[in-house]
């Protein structure tokens, strides 16, 4: 590893290491200390497809955060995620009740349905969050042939419009799928947002909760890629590894996956860097608030802002901050804050914010 | 980059960096140069899916190797690089010739069945490589709508056997393909060794074989992870990028997988490990030839032996290094290597090889 | 066929001829003239798989109805006719908007996304049927690799809520939908009692309307089984015959389909039996609109009555005439009219509705 | 029923009652009895999608055939027949070992592996037949997350080849797949001609000799259409009726498929009509043998007859009687008698046969 920073590369820096915007928790690279892990893991020969130290060492890591008796599959991306631990949480017949919102409806491109043969019940939400009532929306019809059956239902904490369940709100769900006879997944591509959040630990709203699966989200918070899955009750899951083979998301050289998750978890990387993108959105919304013209329409309960404002004001803003329309008809935008987004740049960004709307 | 060698990260190193075996290349971990790429990379906001500036710096690199029409889509595995280009390369109704050894029939878990809804219609061979006569066994019943359509044709360079095509003997398959109207894939996990052993530029055996579409492996060649679906003949495939996304092999930080094809194949990184690891596969192979009661049982043009021994002889033997058996019941084992293994490794496997051969 | 009448046979009638409900138009059984169309068809060798004279007769008829340019591929049942359509009018990567109510939808068993990797984009609607507005509310992000691509809309008429579109619906959507280069499927499981609510020939708001495909029910209309996909716009398909077989909806001994179909559109036996079910449908309205606490909640377009009434006399009546329930928690049941169906079996039901609603 | 003959239909008869060929048992039509089935489960309302008195009646009668265990699927075809099995009787990591001359290999345009998402493992075999040895050659590799998991052995009883298994053959089949944690489907869309070819009960080469599931053919013994699924040991099943919706195999009318199993299966109609074919294709045989330069090539164990004959001799021929090329490449063609294949049409067959090779 001390070596790694005299080697010669045939690459070449093409970017500017000092630019960021506010577009995506995935526009950023990679933390510093995560880079420092994947040379330390280097080197020497290990046995591939996750049988190596790393991968072992990571299921004591995932039990200290999420209990005795959760197991941990490191995969490549949250789709794969997601759709591993579905296929292994459901039947061929089986149905997901899900928000509307959901990653897995709108940002897959079909592949909980095209990879794993899975039909999607969607309700609409008012801010991302299913709750008891409405999932009961579309969780019926069991034994009925002609009905996709209703086996899992997915929460995304925190929700991909920022907003963030408590603990009760998760456990009324979980309660509720059940004593339904379903179990229940958790998209936790920002999971330590959640944490950050709410100031709890990982399993106070997950294991203990009565959460059975979740996708624990690397690639957001820090790393260069990586996701897992985490089992969290083991009845609720079958075929966990042939799943992830199929599925296309077995790592052969898995030590780099497992070593980041390592770097990220063992200490405090992961609540640090979650807590600081939690704080760099509470910033920007705190001061986008004051700025008249611009409203804020999901609570800010993440690293995610959503704001309406004028089209125009839009269009030239981004042009000096990199953002995404959410929903272009009616002028809401997303702003993201990663674990690198400095006090400055959230200045900077309500600087020209402000004066974009002076000019609008 | 200069710091991050300075960084104290919360993984700590759990491997003994200096053990090497034979059982597979990748066991080994990255080159360090590769590692040096990444942390080139890192730092500042990128756009994410593929839209940075490493990614699209890759097409350039792509196509000096491959022609100027190649189309490089980089992708997280093997089996995703495979089963992506065979869905852009097929219809719904399509099926695929190919060896009965072929990677995509044995070592997948049915992912192009199940992910991609493809037909297999495999063929035996001798040392894994088709040839015209073999393909007509399978490519029959245009327009039978009860008969799966052959669509592509699937070969390995180098094969699962370690053998090599010729670029003549890959040309004939092309054409012959082309003329059923046909087009023709090529899983090249392993194309930097063919070039290697060839003494050719890529595309010779390639793009100008007439190939359409290949899988381009890094990982075997000293990435941490990544893989390239590479497009030669752009007429021969559709919708790549909605194909990757809905197949789960969409890396958001894509740049981290870019910049490390572009550390192997800028220079001659990429040329300079597989010829290394040819040479010590051929080493070994001529090493074991001297050993009575040890047959090697495939043409060595690659990076993999394939040896015939007494089954005591190769447990014992396994126990000092790692490999594994092909087929337990003919006393087949393979040993591989990598970029990595030193001479030293195989003259030490093979003084315990003919130590174990002698207590036989 | 003359002879066919005097067979003894082991089976046996176990069921009374002369009862009937309201539950389901296909609770009925066949018309009698469907059954002397089998017994004509019977006899002597036929190439099988749809290579006979029936089949081949079978395009001229359905051009007849709808257009020259109209091809015609019988199939087992609906979901298989509307899955075979949408597979062949969509790619690998494709999305449906639909009706939130849709057959496809919610009666399926997600066959749609399980058989054909389709993605469903659902939309709420009043009663069923969709509009250009509605259908803007899904059909957008063309070109976003996240999101499935929005390919084609499917419509039902008449709709599985009871209403009918008017041709200039239909045109309008059929507009809408080609002016953003998707296609229009129409799942016409009830297409009959749409041209008799309409008093229009079937191509009118089918093919002139712009309906590029649709499946044509058969069974519903007094067949023993059967239904078709009948494509209007042939350039809006691909591989028919292929992606028939493969969905497993190719019958050996077609003629049998086909000879139903013949004797169904040849003269006006569809017509009539779709005229006398929405007669009875309207009858039962009728009736029922004079009965106080009970609400017709649909336009009564064709052969389907919804209705709330209180729980207990909808559970007692059930008794007498069976029925389903179509949203239990709202009280809403459907009264379905046949072919078969009497106007003594109206008054008869009406009676009993009247008396248990006085119990009540 | 005594009014069907005298109703009038619009449709028309338009082939030759009287022409019959040898190309296939599902060219010829239906068998009277099964006509006369129809008409009598014909009229008045019964319960839709299998909840009628004829399908449920249907149960008793495959009891008798089968045993007390025995539990009734109908469905629209052979191939629905074998994939709703198949997909019964597998996980989605499942695989299926079979004869690569399978009919779910070679002749259902890959509906296993793409509605399914079956992975099939092939062996060549000399009839058709499998082998516990044979067997062996793909059942391996279980825990191996690499290897689509062999869970189920199909054999086709009689095979495609026209041999038939012993009751001992398959009893050793059977219980080497159980020992290997395997259960074992048959594909009987001709066992029928299995039982009369082996002079006994069906039960005694399927229930009895291990058999878990097999697909009970009806089309081809004189049904306008429909094949069962027979489960014979519930325990290696699951979800039946789920997968028989979502694969579009629920006829909603399903008592006009399960009347005529019951004419088929209740008296000897099955057997009269099986033992028939299957008297014809040995008398086509032995005629066939006596003619030089034709080779009879596979056991002529049921109704097909498998002969090498020069090329230009079978063009002739084919031009007088329909029939089937098997290997074009090897001059093998198919000969197939049904239940209505006469004595005049074999002897006028063998007569032009005779003729033809005497021009020859």
């Amino acid at each position: 590893m001390a070596d790694s920073h005299a080697v010669t590369t045939d690459a070449i820096r093409r970017h500017d290491p000092h630019l960021r915007g506010f577009a995506s928790d995935n526009y950023a690279g990679a933390h510093p200390e995560i880079l420092a892990a994947l040379a330390l893991a280097n080197d020497g020969h290990q046995v591939a497809y996750g049988e190596d130290v790393y991968t072992e060492h990571l299921q004591e890591v995932f039990r200290g955060h999420f209990g005795p008796r959760a197991q941990v599959f490191p995969v490549f991306n949250g789709t794969g995620a997601n759709v591993v631990a579905l296929q292994a949480m459901t039947e061929r017949w089986g149905a997901v009740v899900s928000a509307a919102t959901a990653h897995i409806n709108v940002d897959e491109c079909g592949a909980p349905e095209r990879v794993g043969g899975l039909k999607l019940l969607t309700v609409p939400t008012e801010h991302g969050k299913l709750t008891p009532d409405l999932i009961d929306r579309e969780a019926w019809g069991w034994d009925d042939e002609h009905r996709a059956q209703p086996q899992v239902v997915s929460i995304t904490q925190t929700t991909e419009l920022g907003s963030c369940y408590t603990p009760e709100e998760i456990r009324a769900i979980c309660d509720h799928a059940h004593e339904r006879g379903m179990t229940v997944h958790l998209d936790g591509s920002r999971l330590a947002n959640a944490a950050a959040t709410l100031g709890l630990p990982l399993r106070a709203f997950t294991t203990d909760a009565g959460v059975d699966v979740l996708s624990f989200g690397g690639t957001k918070n820090g790393l260069i890629f990586g996701e897992c899955v985490v089992v969290l009750n083991p009845d609720a899951v079958r075929a966990m590894k042939h799943l992830r083979k199929l599925s296309m998301q077995l790592a052969s050289k898995m030590r780099f996956v497992s070593v980041q998750f390592e770097a990220l978890l063992t200490g405090d990387l992961w609540l640090r860097s979650a807590s600081h993108a939690n704080a760099m959105a509470r910033r920007l919304a705190e001061g986008a608030r004051g700025v008249a013209g611009v409203e804020i329409v999901h609570p800010v309960e993440s690293n995610a802002v959503f704001a309406t404002l004028p089209r125009d004001v839009a269009d030239r803003l981004r042009k000096r901050y990199r953002f995404y329309d959410w929903d272009e008809s009616a002028g809401l935008v997303r702003w993201m804050c990663a674990f690198d987004t400095t006090e400055e740049d959230v200045d900077g960004f309500l600087a020209a914010l402000r004066e974009e709307m002076g000019r609008g």
